[in-house]
């Protein structure tokens, strides 16, 4: 079968993670080839006004040229490139390493032509029901997104495979926010909510507007998606979310928010002084129970998993009708370019290993 | 492609593990079929000397018989009607579920005949390197085996995927016996080391003779397993293994043994109180560290991962140079019917995908 021998890539945002896996699929590249007996073409980068194709694959120095960053994508066509590329006749995976909410389109055009899809970018699954509906109609065993939750944890594949295999979610618990995770356990070790704040940014945890990280919505992203795998058909406005911050400090410039947001140091000091009365600590936790999903501040027991967690990594408790008494549970870092761009590279080698047919 | 819409299912072993999964499958089987156009068909059903075939696939009051543990199974023909079952032309799974040494060769012939198989059965590869390797060299895409370590837990997937994505092991420890944790655990609150083997027997978390579970030899057998997935060329004889009796008492009988075995009481005691004058805690723990796989005692950070682990989970930390100042933790229940039947399923979920080529 002539045709399963070549498999072509499309990305869709030459950033941070794009490049990282671009490099991460260079260095392993040869050992793929040989190890699936596949060839694999990246036919086209393209970024959201720029864009380099090449139907036969892109030369090896300039992947190196984009890897780097050198300014080699030329002005974007319009219509898009993409839907050519996607049409060669070969199988192809689109992969989204955006962080836009407009690529759903192109995502479900690949998918009803037949092609895969991998994303790190969670918005697309985001986006109201009905077009998460659509993706899995077109098709849901050809779609992958292990990173948009818990980056390379084995997250997303362990709910799907529970699921499938019939068991139930009685109730899951999440730390999702390496962030916010890092955040309050510096709270717990004594520092004020401000300075805690400050010192996640000088350590590259926090988005460059802390704001995106405490207003708690990139956690409610990855809570809506385990909640979709689910079986839950739930949108973003039901889950019960609660900011670290009062709305009106959105008008703030960056600067001004982070001056004034030590007025609450004294009630998170106060809810974690309280905590700790009972044996207790807070954590921002993401938790799906019955039929309600919600991501807040929660008192656990520090001496429980998702109590004695420290610094930025990533917790997930699962507990189902077969894991009830003794849960699954998974943790490490839940971001970072490396891993995360890893773990898309391994939904690849998924769908390698789907388009070949276990035929080596 | 007709030929890619019926999978016929083989399974070897009818006991515990193998009627769960029946059961299992027969509660999921509509569902799989529609969700994946797919049908299946049991054709075989073997133990060491009984069997019963149908190479249409058996009737579900056939099957259901044979979860209810009636004897319905004829004896065995020879030379066996396994081979004749994998000669259907239909795609097929061969299922493991013994725990037998003998299935080596049937799940090679498996595989050299383009056919899958899912292990849930340590033995056959535990084997000596080379089968190991002919397993591998024969389909080592079409070679499942999830449920050998860690039952359910995502352990064996998540370590192919580092390692097919260019990551490398640094270090990896693990709490790989229920029966090991809960007894050190109970050990930890006070309680003899008899006492706790005579409670672990009496909650069913040890084999009927507790020295398969004291001489550390199935711990041995999932780190062989871990360790030849991450490439390297051991043999079980290569693990520094230190069982938790001496060996001259292999040769009492089981009431013996534990009549016996409070003599050792003390030892195991005094190196609890050793261990927790430096907020430490002893732990059976599997480790491949460098080119060294070794599965002993060994004191560790009472407050660490391991260490704080209690009762009889499963925990195992996974160091690489991607994880490295955080590592990788997948923890919750080693063993247990259900979870590994389950676990068998999803392995067979994997293989629907991959003969099914993402056409939905």
């Amino acid at each position: 079968m002539p045709s399963r021998n070549i498999v072509n890539i499309i990305l869709l945002g030459p950033g941070k993670v794009g490049k990282t896996f671009l490099n991460i699929l260079m260095k392993n590249i040869e050992h793929i080839e040989n190890t699936y007996r596949i060839s694999l073409k990246v036919t086209g980068v393209f970024s959201s006004e720029r864009e380099i194709t090449d139907s036969n694959g892109l030369a090896l120095s300039s992947l190196k040229k984009i890897i780097q960053g050198k300014k080699i994508l030329r002005r974007a066509t319009k219509p898009s490139n993409v839907h050519m590329l996607m049409n060669s006749g070969r199988p192809f995976i689109l992969i989204d390493t955006t962080s836009s909410d407009n690529t759903a389109e192109l995502i479900l055009s690949a998918l009803k032509k037949g092609g895969f899809a991998v994303l790190s970018n969670k918005r697309p699954l985001c986006l109201n029901f009905d077009i998460y509906n659509n993706f899995l109609k077109s098709g849901a065993q050809r779609l992958f997104f292990e990173t948009t939750v818990g980056a390379g944890l084995p997250v997303i594949e362990t709910l799907k495979s529970l699921i499938e295999t019939g068991d139930e979610i009685i109730e899951l618990n999440g730390c999702l926010s390496g962030t916010l995770g890092f955040i309050f356990s510096q709270i717990e070790s004594g520092m004020t909510f401000s300075g805690s704040i400050l010192s996640a940014k000088k350590m590259g945890y926090t988005e460059s507007d802390p704001r995106e990280d405490l207003k708690g919505s990139d956690v409610a992203r990855k809570l809506l998606i385990l909640s979709r795998l689910t079986g839950m058909h739930k949108e973003i406005t039901d889950i019960n979310l609660q900011a670290l911050y009062p709305e009106k400090m959105n008008a703030l410039t960056v600067d001004n928010f982070i001056k004034e947001i030590s007025i609450y140091d004294r009630i998170y000091k106060g809810k974690m002084t309280e905590a700790k009365k009972s044996g207790k600590t807070i954590r921002f936790i993401a938790r799906i129970k019955g039929n309600k999903l919600s991501a807040n501040l929660t008192m656990v027991k520090k001496s429980g998993d998702l109590g004695s967690l420290q610094g930025p990594d990533n917790l997930i408790v699962i507990r189902t009708k077969r894991y009830f008494h003794h849960p699954l549970i998974i943790k490490g870092p839940g971001a970072g370019l490396e891993v995360t761009a890893a773990g898309v590279l391994s939904d690849i080698l998924k769908i390698i290993k789907i388009i070949k047919g276990g035929i080596s």
